[in-house]
């Protein structure tokens, strides 16, 4: 091991990364021997005879970290995770080994002196054959299921079928009807219904042939809703062991993907620690890069540039690039009246290229070109809204729709070469301007799925800014977007660290969670479900290890009453140990349950005469410890 | 000072609680010399040179912690704060100084052994002399404006029309057309309009005439959301220091009313010194301390005891009462069925007294009695939502829904009486069901202001209820509900500390203002714009000292970049110094502003001679530091 993949070593061995207690991973069988899905099994303990002693199911869920969580085995970032898709790749016959790197910028850094950034044992690329279309679309447009796309099926049903019969008897599989907003969430879903949706654009599956490490997932407003983490250096701070921190902090708390969106040093060198050590598609905005290239100067940027940029990134396995083409010449002075003007930074190069040459954008101009690129890879577009507000005053102006218009001609555009596309949305929108995003999006775009930073609800609270968006991000998620972009308690005021990244992404795990259970997904309900059953029954390991978070919950526990008995105490600290109203209402259901009465007959009959019994009974039910 | 006032002298002189640098604290004349408003007025820099020079006005926000926030003259919380409302009480004539204390149980501990515990130089309480009513809603009713009423008008207007001048030339004027769901909210809101919403019902003002420290406050749907935060000690952890230590907290992160839930020792004393240490109003529940008074034991409670806990609560001067009377027989077994029961503690405390004698409840039947003792000293109704759903899969149900229906039944009552009333609301509920709680409670309870806790929009994380109630807040403030209820992240996990205070309460302050926002508040975006403004001209303090808590968004601005010449850069640790979009926008601005071009022209004309002169001067225009 190097000094820094021992560096990343000492830092993966951590407690916070391990599997959490009561959890176990399984690995959930498909129709072929190398398609397995990671899961987490939430084991749970019995209900307590107290509340009628019943078993209770394991609660499931994907797990991306899945490699990450054995202390006995603690992985080595230099050696990269093992590529479960090669098989799947190698087998479709339509890709090829490439000799070298097709990137200029990519060989000039494969020769030069092997510091300790570059990343040891980099495997050569693959690309489409000549002739050959290698994307997911392209497949699903030809009727095809790929191994990716059961993969997907399995990783979104979460074992809900096989456990429908243990739910059902636990009373777990209540659930209220969503309101879907026109999404259409099956009960299962089926590789059929993963290849469907595809072909029609409604969702992605990025998975770039250079990423076999990946472990698909998708991206469509039919599915789960899906949350992105941002992590990448900057010129103030930047270390690759960081990066490769923070990626495992994202995927132990939920990112479904990662952007890497360096711009300091070795940015290349990162993104392959990064891509390597990634079970989850990673994005990046390649014209960061492409401005470090000429030192920061936007005018500086040519196509040739630009295109050396997406095939350097292409060939390393990013799976989604984001690509600021709507930011067109006509477009920029209509940002002149805003409070913030142009706030992202794709849009204000590409703004300020335009001004600099009164050129039309070359991102613009050379679309078909970038989708040719895009589609020998597989890489997925993510259509960047580089004119996306950056406050609440901006927000559903005419430069961010004019924008919004064009990603959706050059969706059409993308479609043609069967790419796979996305669609990036705001930014700041107060609450009642969130649903037109939404809608127009849907219109203008034809359905190719929503990707949304937020939207923040307000500007007034910065170090809050998680909150601010996580509000904004779960009615989005609610309304139809498919993948809601993490916002740091550190927006607007530095670069995240790890800490920032959990609370972004805990934070957003709750804005998703929250768009399933209001869409009505099939099986979101159970996990609240169960988490609530077992708070009620006093189960409080069961209820840490159900929430996002189960060392946060068992820390806040225990900063009150830290004993492990009162682990298994039948009060908390709330209302101490003398008086509990969930252990009332235990009294109020057996009563009820007791006597079989239904809620009418309870009080119309007989309950009078049991009042005496109930109160003689009713005294001693409760011992306090 | 007594040891523990000296003790809470030296908790209360935190740099946290003084005031902010580059605010200052202003006091605003109503129509009579005793009757001044609190404000801090936020003062800003000047727009640097390079954005084009420019004043820009202060932002005044109302400021409740204002005596605390003077370290040159660190408040004697045994010496209470001033009773600025004495003499509006007075010169009505309509209360009587009772010679002594009318509950039995006060006068006990009055005459027991002074300790520690004990508040030093209690008051004797007034009370309405006989025949007279003392109530906001019975001033209104008869048409007078109160100058509580006048405070109230001053208070929500935040200066915002003396100001209207100065933010209009300054560009802060701007703001988004709301969808107010039937709220009716004024550009300028005056003593008249006060009175009219609270004569309607629609509002209240909670002030109990033995709470004269009180600067008087509104809840109704037509003015600003409200945040509520709970404190109050438990059988587990209970500190008289700890408390005051919590309001001074809860006024400094924006309170705008306190409930203490204090169910542990010395409840009586803790609340006295809460009372006269609280320039905002003190909510309770009442049947908490009856509780402890029976020795825990829900079965012992009874009337008698229960009216001498509000005599002797109302004669200190708590502001509002939760009230349980919506608790019925026969609403019970309609919770039977529940995943969690019932999770109220008063709503328990009252089912298992309602069983145990199979009697209709006493809080039920003695409404009258009850009207008539909050109207002798305007104590507020809450009345409380006992049945509220502790889950997802509870939301919404028979149980919630036939109290909400009662409560309806006895809002009527209470308003015979001239008795102000608010309502209590969820608790847990998915997304797509909240609108409809709202919807249910403008029409069962005659429009009175409804009060929410959260709700939250999930139960799976548990750490974090914050803002898994936060996003419901949100929403249902922007529907219509009056005043939040905040929910700090330890929630279901134990007692929250001051921590948890300052994150429950920014949350809850970002969900209200979310709220005003999407309702269209007249005055709301002012400060976004504000916000957004310094931000774009890299007016760091600024930036910080307009958020919600400027001291967080420092030091998070200073873990990236210490120094304090950083908080004058042009740049920020997200993009360093090279490269900055904020200011790339700065360029566009100017290159349209200079050249009198209209969005459409600027493409069309003379822009292409423009370019090379564009590229030259852009080339300089941002120079690193």
């Amino acid at each position: 091991m190097s000094k820094t993949s021992a560096e990343m070593a000492r830092r993966l061995d951590s407690e916070l990364l391990q599997l959490p207690t009561g959890s176990r991973l399984v690995q959930v069988a498909g129709s072929r021997p190398d398609l397995r899905v990671w899961m987490r099994e939430i084991r749970q303990h019995d209900t307590p005879a107290t509340f009628g002693m019943q078993p209770n199911p394991p609660v499931y869920v994907y797990e991306t970290a899945a490699a990450f969580m054995d202390r006995d085995n603690v992985p080595d970032p230099s050696a990269g995770l093992p590529a479960v898709r090669a098989g799947w790749i190698d087998e479709r016959g339509d890709t090829e080994r490439l000799p070298g790197l097709s990137s200029e910028y990519a060989r000039r850094r494969a020769e030069g002196e092997p510091g300790e950034a570059r990343f040891p044992g980099r495997r050569a690329p693959r690309r489409a054959r000549a002739g050959a279309c290698v994307t997911q679309l392209h497949y699903a447009r030809r009727g095809e299921i790929t191994p990716e796309m059961e993969y997907v099926a399995i990783r979104e049903n979460a074992r809900l079928d096989e456990m429908r019969e243990a739910y059902e008897s636990a009373g777990l599989l209540r659930r209220h009807p969503g309101q879907p907003f026109g999404a259409r969430l099956p009960e299962i879903v089926t590789p059929e219904f993963v290849r469907d949706e595809i072909a029609a654009g409604r969702a992605i599956l990025p998975a770039n042939i250079n990423h076999p490490e990946s472990e698909p997932m998708i991206i469509g407003r039919n599915f789960r809703v899906k949350v992105n983490a941002n992590i990448g250096n900057s010129a103030v701070r930047s270390s690759i062991t960081d990066e490769v921190e923070k990626l495992v902090w994202s995927l132990k708390f939920g990112g479904d993907t990662v952007m890497d969106l360096s711009t300091g040093k070795d940015i290349h060198e990162t993104r392959e620690w990064i891509v390597r050590n990634s079970p989850v598609p990673i994005g990046t905005v390649p014209i960061y890069q492409a401005l470090e290239k000429v030192d920061g100067t936007p005018e500086d940027l040519t196509w040739e540039l630009f295109r050396d940029t997406l095939i350097e990134q292409a060939e390393q396995g990013v799976d989604y690039f984001t690509i600021h083409a709507g930011v067109r010449l006509a477009h920029v002075p209509l940002t002149a009246g805003r409070i913030t003007g142009i706030v992202s930074r794709g849009g204000s190069i590409m703004a300020k290229w335009c001004l600099a040459h009164h050129r039309e954008s070359f991102l613009y101009e050379r679309f078909d070109e970038i989708c040719e690129i895009m589609a020998a890879y597989d890489v997925s577009f993510s259509l960047g809204d580089g004119l996306r507000p950056g406050s609440i005053a901006d927000a559903n102006d005419a430069a961010q729709f004019a924008e919004l218009e064009t990603l959706g001609e050059l969706t059409k555009k993308a479609w043609k070469h069967d790419c796979q596309v996305m669609i990036e949305g705001p930014g700041h929108v107060p609450m009642q301007m969130i649903r037109e995003n939404m809608d127009k999006e849907l219109a203008d775009c034809h359905e190719a799925p929503f990707y949304t930073l937020g939207p923040l609800v307000t500007d007034i609270a910065p170090g809050y800014d998680h909150i601010t968006s996580g509000i904004g991000a779960a009615q989005i998620g609610w309304y139809g977007t498919a993948m809601l972009c993490y916002v740091t308690p550190k927006e607007h005021l530095g670069l995240p660290d790890k800490h920032d990244v959990r609370e972004g992404l805990v934070t957003y795990r709750i804005a998703a969670h929250a768009a399933d259970l209001a869409k009505g997904h099939p099986g979101a309900q159970v996990r609240d479900n169960a988490l609530s059953k077992a708070r009620f029954e006093f189960r409080w390991e069961d209820q840490f290890n159900l929430g996002l978070d189960p060392a946060r919950a068992r820390e806040y526990h225990d900063q009150t009453m830290p004993k492990d008995a009162h682990k298994v105490a039948h009060f908390c600290s709330m209302c101490g140990p003398k008086f509990c109203s969930m252990k009332i209402t235990q009294d109020v259901r057996d009563y009820a349950r007791e006597r079989g009465l239904d809620p009418a007959a309870a009080i119309d009959s007989g309950m009078e005469e049991k009042a005496e019994e109930f109160r003689r009974a009713g005294g001693k039910v409760y011992q306090p410890e």
